[in-house]
């Protein structure tokens, strides 16, 4: 080995109490009454956390730069700066009332492991990048999820993201430029660029690490995602006067389509396949109103893609099946493959944890991250932490600052393998 | 007879051009791109409406005023100004997506009656008002309806309205407080008076006249109506991660409630019974997020107290047994009794259509109208026009001019009849 000592030693360099303090920071960018955080993709809250970081990479000297779909880097140079860099994050935004520590901790895990890398005096050949990706939040604010790693990825044109509007229709390009002049100090980094591999830690926001009572999870693949939009059409009628026989009641065509589907997509006692309504609006939504339209969301998950197609491809049938007095239009917004993460990185990642003598356990991951896009650009992989009852994308998400600390030192430590002593 | 000639002298005043163009103009002040109106209670538009009204009243030297809930009366004296008046009227705000006719055919009639009347030299006994009751679509932007006649019969106490909030915090007397500093020229009336009676035209919001091809509805009374707020409460989770058998979906429970609430509400071929789910709000409302909360509204109509009593007396058993993982609350906010019209009222517009020849039917009302609560003040009823397709709470919302006048020539001459010669 080069330099910097044995195994181990960027791990025990690795601040507990340091990473932890790091996380209360954050979660005050957006804080809700209820101890969650509500930090949407470039909002205030969002520049407000790329901003912190930058101060807190400044006393290192490490170069901190932008690139156009407002990922955020921050580079510790490598010994051979030619070398394509080993990159770790995630990312900074949140559901509407999210967690405290969904995304940001794996910004946060990569800092501290550069940091305990920097302390332990190791040198690396290639150089190491924490990086934030904008937008990973699908449909929390842009119904567009891991945004900024497919842009830089290439698997969505800039300009296609740059024209996704928000609820309140501002565009991501409107909100780009915004986010740009508040952080205009911060050098562009260009779009998209080659890198020797990507490690995103995480919280599981599932129940297993914490059921069979381990500290890692070593990522092995994402399950699949197909995601609809149903938009139902019926016609606006007054509640008093308009009988059964005549009303194009948007509501409850909306509502046969949603229990057909659930019945369909119900697997017990297997319990794999994700299904879930989580967007439901109505128009005009008043008491008085037989509504005339609903718009409603499907996210629909599984491991295997057989699955993905059987089941998914019935979502259009029983929707028409269901409508009734009324017009439906059934759109896919988004489809995913499993993703299957390849060598040297769950290795890497395993090695880590077997040598720090941490209890672990290879698993796939239910939920989407930037690391499924990241593949597409190099080998990639998760660390996956336990998270109380195995809640997320809610306030009440919580984990233990020992097992944050667990994940980061295993992040050390990989990371100086994969960039090489 | 004392004055002003024989039956028929007002109606032959009213002048169906003059009528058709004050729509026109109404429909301006809150008008949207689809041609219908979203004139909401006390906004600044139905502050407009209540200020052009009084415009439209000044060259008559008629004494326009306002009461603490904002209900505008403009008053024709009689030979006797110490006799209880004659009113009519209706109300100025729309839904949300509301149309021309519903509310405003109302008060602008009863105005050109009024100007039919003077214009055919007869003075009454009884002094005649027109009327605007304030924010009579409950749920529209406060979630209590009929409020202005409410307050002035003494049915909601003036401080239970003002405390009312809209869907944005805004309270009714905050909105008040705004409506009496822009219209702060006219007189303040006192809250509540004893009446002589109270008319109301309306368009029938149903599809009955029309397909009957007759032209007036002698409204003999108002079904009645329970309305109920349902709030599930569940617990926000990822949708990718949580297993079926961990959820707390509130939208999965609360589906399931409406099917099975829809189920126990229908009779056909009767249709009879009216069940509305209108309001339906999912927090946190995103796509990744199964939700936790669900809020949604019941809105049930029925002639008969017994069914009223009977099914309405099940809404809150059949939420609870279909509330699954997730607990379930169900608030009355509203129930109003079968409302029966007593006369002199129903009689004089019998008589006033039969008279002028204009082909009637004695029918209920399945819409609730300020009418309902007057009728605690004293005889009330009502007067209906056709209109397309029954169609109404919505912007397609249409009806005649040779219709609305026709309406309104009934209404001159019951109101005649009624404020005595």
């Amino acid at each position: 080995m080069a330099d910097g000592g044995e195994f181990g030693g960027a791990a025990a360099k690795v601040d507990e109490a340091r990473l932890w303090q790091r996380h209360v920071d954050m979660a005050k960018l957006g804080g809700t009454p209820r101890g969650g955080v509500r930090r949407l993709a470039l909002d205030t809250n969002d520049i407000a956390a790329r901003r912190l970081l930058a101060d807190w990479a400044r006393p290192y000297g490490w170069q901190v730069s932008m690139d156009a779909i407002g990922n955020l880097f921050i580079r510790r140079p490598g010994t051979d700066n030619d070398a394509e860099p080993v990159l770790s994050g995630s990312h900074t935004d949140t559901q509407p009332s999210g967690g405290r520590f969904d995304g940001i901790y794996g910004v946060l895990a990569a800092f501290e492991a550069m940091e305990a890398i920097e302390a332990a005096g190791i040198r690396t050949r290639r150089p190491i990048e924490t990086v934030v990706w904008t937008c990973e939040e699908g449909g929390a604010r842009f119904p567009m999820g891991t945004m900024g790693s497919g842009v830089f990825v290439g698997r969505t044109p800039l300009a296609d993201a740059r024209a996704v509007a928000d609820y309140d229709g501002v565009t991501v390009g409107a909100a780009l430029d915004a986010a740009r002049t508040a952080l205009a100090d911060l050098p562009e980094r260009p779009l998209g660029f080659p890198i020797a591999g990507f490690v995103e830690c995480h919280i599981e926001q599932g129940p297993i690490l914490e059921e069979k009572g381990l500290t890692i999870g070593v990522v092995t693949g994402i399950q699949g995602a197909r995601r609809f939009r149903v938009d139902v059409e019926g016609a606006d009628a007054h509640a008093g006067t308009t009988p059964r026989a005549r009303r194009r009641d948007a509501l409850s065509a909306a509502v046969a389509m949603v229990s057909a589907l659930e019945a369909l997509f119900h697997d017990d006692p297997g319990d794999t396949v994700r299904f879930t309504v989580g967007r439901f609006v109505v128009t005009p939504n008043a008491p008085a109103v037989v509504p005339g339209h609903v718009s409603f969301t499907i996210d629909f998950r599984h491991p295997d893609e057989a699955v993905l197609t059987k089941l998914g491809d019935q979502v259009e049938p029983i929707c028409k099946a269901h409508a009734r007095a009324c017009t439906v239009t059934v759109t896919q917004t988004s489809r995913g493959k499993p993703i299957t993460f390849l060598d040297p990185v769950p290795s890497a990642v395993e090695k880590a944890a077997a040598g720090l003598g941490l209890p672990y356990l290879r698993m796939n991951s239910g939920a989407g991250h930037d690391a499924g896009p990241l593949q597409l650009a190099g080998p990639s992989g998760m660390i996956f932490v336990p998270c109380e009852h195995g809640i997320s994308h809610a306030e009440a998400e919580n984990a233990t600052p020992a097992d944050l600390a667990a994940g980061a030192r295993v992040l050390a430590e990989a990371l100086v393998e994969l960039a090489g002593r």
